[in-house]
């Protein structure tokens, strides 16, 4: 099989301080669907166009952050053998039970050097899209608020970025495919990994703050509907970071915006098709504002400093 | 690493009737950039964000269809690891030197039962696509025409379906995503598969023409420029088959035209992203046509006769 | 005052076969919103976007059809001056009373050389938008459907073509912006008028069949949601008579479909600005093709000849 | 007619320091096309789909600015009547005769309160926009840079924003679509005033610096291509004041960029259409970010405090 290992950016527990305006705000302005609730009162929802149950979790929490990063693999063969080479790498590995988390199998978890919770899973309850699989429309009428098409991918931060890196490509099989040098023109500061096609799965920002998100981001189909995020988010009276507009990196458009509880939110389309033949880019020091925000090629404060 | 195996279509060499004409329509029209001509007389074209030599040869003839079909494969282990298991799986397999297509290492040539000739290949040089990989801009300006990102996939035609479907799913590690069906609600007709994060890479369909093609397919970024390809087909009055339209297969959307040779062509944008843990869809017989023309469910005839 | 005399095309009354069902086709299909039904059984209807009570009214009736077609004039002293020019011109006009339609003032109705009837008024309630004036919001959230902006324009047919361009350009102020003309290169097949900004406000073809509508069109804002109308009328299994395509007469994009009843409608998006200083645009009669379906360059025969 | 009086802005004479930078600038960034150059060295220029000589001339100076603004009327007699109506009001005119502006007729030029010189104008040489008249294609190829469809509004600075706004009413026939009011609740602080069907034709803004100009804007068709405008501005370095984003004013969306001379410019798309039966808005003070700059709500102190 072409596509193996590491399949995609799965799940992801965020900590909210409101639960039922969490809620409201997920589905009623992300446009995600509510997909259950578990004894622990967390609540489990969904992209339209994800089949699984879930991928995004939220947890009522005194402060707003991320417990953990669930990332699929093919199967469970799959995810047997990373566990036991996460092991030989010398990663602690933790087995948790099927069902802890609802309709979702075993979980292999695991700190990464960054201090990130990673979990690796071979199984989650297919409830599919809506389309159906026998002569399906293309289209699911009645999509709520900004409906964005799938989890895509994150950015975090912590301190041993290297660590992280050589973990995920030596160990997950991800590939690099951009990175930012600091000064020194040697030192990653930032790296970008794809375990896919996508120009990338996963960001990882040299940062001290260790165990740090910068934001999760969600897959829109279009330009087009990057502006109606943005239309529906500043009528809502959300917080808009910065955006729409287009990054150097991966060459996607994105707005980035805060949930009531503070997270920071990415609705990000398009970027170029990745494959492992392909060289990485690097962006230099220097270069660093149009490398993220290319039109303007000016950082902001709030962008460079505010993660939870 | 999570993306081994084939990793895409490579390039395709099409037979060509009148080779300037060809030449100036592909490059002035189509978009593509004329990358070099070898002593055979072939002419080498890429599209603008290939970084690749070449994805598509032109070669003079007394008719117009495809010579051969190339697979890029992941390295040299890849190839070799390849052919070994299609000589294992009982087909037959020739080995070309390096520098007969130019630019291009070893390939592995075989015949699939439908008739067609595929080559693997792990090795092209890689000339870029002009934006450089240290601080690269996201845009190359006086792209031409209709200037597709790519070539994006096939659709070929031959008898037994079955034998090229198994083929590349049991030996080359393809994926199938969708299906139609014959009346009989057990034949497949047509199969769509997937090599990678696409909703296609290649799909065959049951002919008793064996060996010929139906269209080969360019990516466009979007809708937008969809309709602009249409407006300068039909501007420099090329002979469009349909579209702009949607697929209910793949959800793309598409213009189909001809070369002056009579090839058919395709400039298709978007399509789901498909993993292998995904359900394949399957459409039944009487829904062919909105599986095929999502908008107006009807086939036209052409569409359905011509091939080369 | 730089606009005057007539305004728009400000409502037409279409005749349709069960009413319930042509409700629910015009709302939840079209998109538009009902604002009201009258003692005759009538239901009123208007796009999102537009300020004034209706644009759209159903009349059940045995075969479907136009009614009457009413154009709004900028006030009441306009509505006199074009009574007074109208019988000078040797137009017959009769004044229906405030209040026959709803929440419209007096009407001055009459009949076109071509058949049709044609009603001027001043008033009519303005209802709004739903975004308010003071401070309002950019869009209105829950629109469902095509949603449309407004009703666009006409095309209807019948005979005396030359009589009604020219009652609508000497007597109404409008000014031709395209026409197609006969093989013998003198006579007008069809011609496209405005009198406004747009392209065209109403399209009169040359037709025996008196008093005859070819389609009723609305305003879509982008080609991005001409593609989702199109997916929606498919998925709901609306006939589409053809598109989405780009048209060369007035350079719009559209999709033509047919209402329960059969009556053509389009959605348009597009299209020049006219103003009164530009020169007319003519088709010949071998370029009609390209003239309607710019892509195609060949007209179908139901676009031809099915109207209502 | 329907449409008559002031068509529309016509052209503006903008400042430049160094004249062939910016010819530079103005065709193969900005995208016009050069038309002319007259014995005083000015440079004429065009918008592609415009059909007049000119709408941009570049004039070499010390310091940046507009040194006039063009208002395009219906013919020579609507001229004569305008002339006649400023005189009437108190305004004193001056005519420029034919030729002083290269393929223009004569001018009738007087000074707005807020201390700009306007001219109107009946008659310029019709050039085209290549497409031609007789079977038109709709499409120009070999478009260069941004490529805006035409000059669309201007927006200038002045002290005396009550007599500009009540000349431009009373005698010149345009009509109010927005204001923001100052926190008094009363004073005009910007008013926006439209001549067409467009959602403004110039905006002034009360500003002690008299005869300033805080922008000439173009029009662009597309969301789509203003994302390239930015691409393009960004990868030549240009600087982006703001922007791709929405404006609440017009619910147009918009970049405000800076031409090498310092001049902003803006390229627009979208906004309402306006007829003169319609409402204007009105903006209280405390909302004037969502007023501009919808997205953010915040104004940045550049695009409030640069004029020219």
């Amino acid at each position: 099989m072409a596509l193996t290992g590491v399949l995609r950016p799965g799940h992801t527990q965020i900590r909210v301080l409101d639960l039922e305006a969490s809620v409201d705000f997920y589905t009623n302005t992300v446009g995600l669907v509510e997909t259950g609730r578990d004894k622990a009162g967390r609540v489990y929802l969904k992209a339209w166009d994800e089949r699984d149950h879930h991928s995004i979790i939220l947890r009522r929490a005194e402060r707003p952050g991320t417990d953990f990063y669930g990332l699929k693999v093919l199967d469970k063969r799959t995810l047997d053998k990373l566990e036991s080479d996460l092991r030989a790498y010398g990663v602690a590995t933790e087995r948790w039970g099927a069902g802890e988390l609802l309709e979702t199998g075993e979980r292999v978890r695991f700190e990464a050097p960054t201090g990130h919770l990673f979990e690796l899973y071979a199984e989650k309850t297919e409830v599919g899209d809506g389309l159906g699989y026998v002569n399906p429309d293309i289209l699911i009428e009645d999509r709520k608020g900004i409906s964005p098409i799938r989890l895509d991918h994150w950015q975090i931060h912590g301190g041993d970025l290297d660590g992280s890196r050589n973990l995920f490509v030596d160990v997950l099989g991800f590939t690099l495919t951009e990175r930012i040098l600091a000064e020194d023109g040697k030192t990653d500061m930032a790296v970008w990994l794809t375990c896919s096609n996508k120009a990338h799965d996963i960001a990882f920002v040299r940062d001290e703050r260790n165990d740090t998100s910068h934001h999760a981001a969600f897959l829109i189909e279009t330009w087009e509907k990057l502006l109606y995020a943005a239309d529906l988010l500043a009528k809502r009276r959300v917080t808009i970071d910065i955006g729409p507009l287009r990054h150097g990196i991966t060459r996607g458009t994105t707005i980035y915006f805060f949930d009531p509880s503070g997270n920071r939110l990415e609705t990000f389309c398009g970027g170029y098709s990745f494959y492992p033949d392909m060289k990485p880019y690097t962006w230099t020091w220097d270069q660093i504002g149009s490398a993220i925000f290319y039109h303007t090629r000016e950082l902001n404060e709030r962008f460079l400093t505010v993660v939870t």
